[in-house]
């Protein structure tokens, strides 16, 4: 008779304490993008399968969740390999360039959006890796001003501050900067993606074990000469000025605006073995980094390719994305997390007196606290319990007497002191309490 | 090379102006539902597919959008008729049993929740029908008391109030109500389901239509019977009394204490003839109405039956459920909804003056509005141009003039007046214009 209760592998329930500081966080982060002028839309969760595999290719293809065909088409495709119509979106960036060319013509231009919500990728589950988790993602789209690079990360360095989280490591690199370096070393084109898959690793493995196999992979002189420029260069851009003078200029101007709007000098980095994924970014890349939790709580960059696949006609835009569940590991390190029970339990002394404690509840939510109402008939010896549970701070009570003056009996659930509060007043005092 | 743009057949992209619209009915409806002490959770949108099956049984199976097995699992079950393990959920009532068997040690009792999120249903699309819609779900479970009834009805009213929609209809009936009518009328058990899809019919059909195909089914007998007591018994009540006098008082109770502390009597109302779906619900059931909307805009009831399908112990539960898109419907229809871009746009004047504009826009965010900087590198007039088009009602221009003088110029963008402000007052005059 009874069903399993788990949710599939890689996905997960959120209890109300966490579900709270989710959304206390997620309402943050689009306060804070709308006050940058950017503006929400919302796509759908589902994609036709051939704009997902569009973009993803075949390496990608297995990240996708697909979902059968039905009814009759189901049929006629039984026993063939195109069982499945739609997928869910692995990610916000391609139903964006989809959107875009579909409303360009209505949209602002250049046109500042964000879009948060769940994607779905069928990766094997592992811990920190989930199959369901949310992007916070934030763009813009229809110019190639470096301006728009500022905005972004602007936007999204804000919404860290807002957290209570301080102002990230921001990294930044450029992909014309890194074709530079592979230009100067002269490594042949089909080596590059392997190259720079090589360099990704560069904060995971020893420098000495990732030059090893550069050496392998593009001979011992182009080695030396990417090591030069884009390792030792961590420390000293000058060695890039030379080959990529444009877009180290570039980056310059960035970092520059970004430490002085923010007034932190040494968080804003130019970061040349930064590689951020490998598929459509274009030009500058960026990522975010706080001390003490490993890999990326964020990042984007430049990617005027994308679109152009929908619209044949290439359009270029720049954004980033916050990791929601990277986020939240670093708020619960923090221990900004918080409760989302009420703060108010009115007590129903006898179901003639319920009516009344309504209307007090009424008047306290008004006031703005959160009050929960005790919906039973119990006695207040368990009301007072249930209220205590609920991690309420105060229970209200609205007994005969009390009801005939005019007063509610408060009691302090912590300290298990009572009093009595004019009904009218009651929430002047309850708010002083809580202060 | 371009692909196609538009979204799966009932599935929609929500452009700025709609999507700021729902996310403040959104955040309305919780910010309410957190007001009442219920507390928000979160389940996953894909259920393991013998999760959704065991609920829907076999007549709604084709509502749910199965997910594709993948690599080995897929392989094997080539050719048979389970490809899919997975599904998406198609309401949230069903996720929200789940978890409450699953969590409920660490729960509060009774437990007071609510989820809101997107459920996705492969019915044919048509107009005002979607495949992807969202639900608000306010529900307490864990105990039987009609108090219960009373605080989800209570805090669905106040959100529509919140949203400035006013009171709705509320509409009650009770399913031991129904069950006593046919009692009395001897409807035979296995004609009463047909019966109550016929009398479902009542708000869309005429009576008469109706009366006839229930003389049909239950003969003429048992259809005036039922007739009585359902029909008529709309504007008199006393009519039920003699046969459910328990179920009457207790609806008699939760509508008297709704009208107590709305004051509005004649929202609230018993309609014997309210069915509302047919599947789990077990004691009172509701729905909201509201003048101009044809249909219900949401509404609940009592599921005693649901949980125990989990955990094979019954626990009583009651909730309702408010439809975003019927919302969403009504309030357009009330041109409640407002547009989503910045309010002010802050023009770069040089390259070199950015920083500064940069700066002015960081300050007029804190003051709390929402400020866009214009990305580029265009003439004043584009800039201006750029600001109307995203409905800001203030451009500000800092040249290098204003720079050394402290001041900023101010532009309204629709009468097209401008003037000089103090770079420090700017906010508070900008607001008291706004105002």
């Amino acid at each position: 008779m009874s069903m399993s209760t788990t949710p599939p592998s890689g996905f997960r329930d959120f209890l109300p304490q966490t579900q709270a500081a989710r959304a206390k966080a997620i309402e943050a982060v689009s306060r804070v993008y709308r006050s940058f002028g950017f503006s929400e839309i919302g796509t759908t969760c589902v994609e036709e399968l051939g704009v997902l595999l569009g973009k993803a290719g075949a390496e990608n293809e297995k990240l996708i969740f697909k979902i059968l065909k039905r009814g009759e088409k189901l049929e006629l495709s039984q026993g063939t390999d195109e069982l499945a119509d739609l997928g869910l979106r692995f990610e916000l960036t391609l139903s964006l360039a989809r959107y875009y060319v579909r409303h360009q013509s209505v949209l602002p231009h250049p046109f500042k959006v964000f879009n948060m919500g769940p994607v779905w990728r069928a990766e094997r589950a592992q811990k920190g890796r989930y199959r369901e988790f949310w992007q916070c993602d934030v763009d813009m789209i229809g110019s190639d001003h470096w301006g728009c690079e500022i905005e972004v990360i602007q936007a999204m360095v804000s919404a860290y501050q807002e957290l209570g989280l301080g102002c990230p490591t921001v990294l930044v690199n450029d992909r014309t900067l890194i074709a530079a370096v592979f230009d100067a070393a002269a490594v042949p084109a089909e080596k590059r993606v392997e190259a720079m898959i090589l360099l990704d690793k560069l904060d995971k493995l020893p420098e000495d074990r990732v030059l090893a196999d550069m050496t392998a992979l593009v001979g011992p002189e182009a080695a030396k000469s990417i090591r030069e420029r884009i390792v030792s260069a961590e420390g000293d851009p000058e060695r890039l000025k030379s080959i990529a003078p444009q877009a180290l200029a570039k980056l310059d101007r960035i970092l520059k605006a970004l430490a002085g709007v923010f007034g932190e000098r040494d968080k804003f980095k130019l970061a040349p073995s930064l590689m951020r994924g490998l598929d459509y970014y274009t030009g500058p890349v960026f990522e975010f980094k706080f001390p003490g939790l490993a890999g990326s709580v964020g990042g984007g960059g430049r990617y005027d390719g994308l679109i152009g696949k929908f619209s044949g006609r290439s359009v270029p835009a720049c954004g980033g994305s916050i990791g929601l569940e990277r986020l939240m590991l670093l708020l619960e390190s923090k221990q900004a997390a918080s409760a989302g029970g009420p703060q108010v339990c009115v007590t129903v002394f006898a179901e003639e007196l319920r009516e009344r404690s309504l209307k007090c509840a009424t008047v306290l939510r008004k006031a703005g606290f959160s009050v929960d109402v005790y919906p039973g008939a119990r006695p207040l010896r368990d009301q007072f319990k249930y209220a205590d549970a609920r991690g309420a701070a105060f229970a209200v009570v609205l007994g005969p007497d009390e009801a005939a003056s005019g007063k509610v009996k408060v009691k302090d659930l912590k300290s298990g002191q009572e009093w009595l509060e004019d009904e009218g007043s009651a929430a002047r005092a309850l708010r002083s309490r809580l202060a």
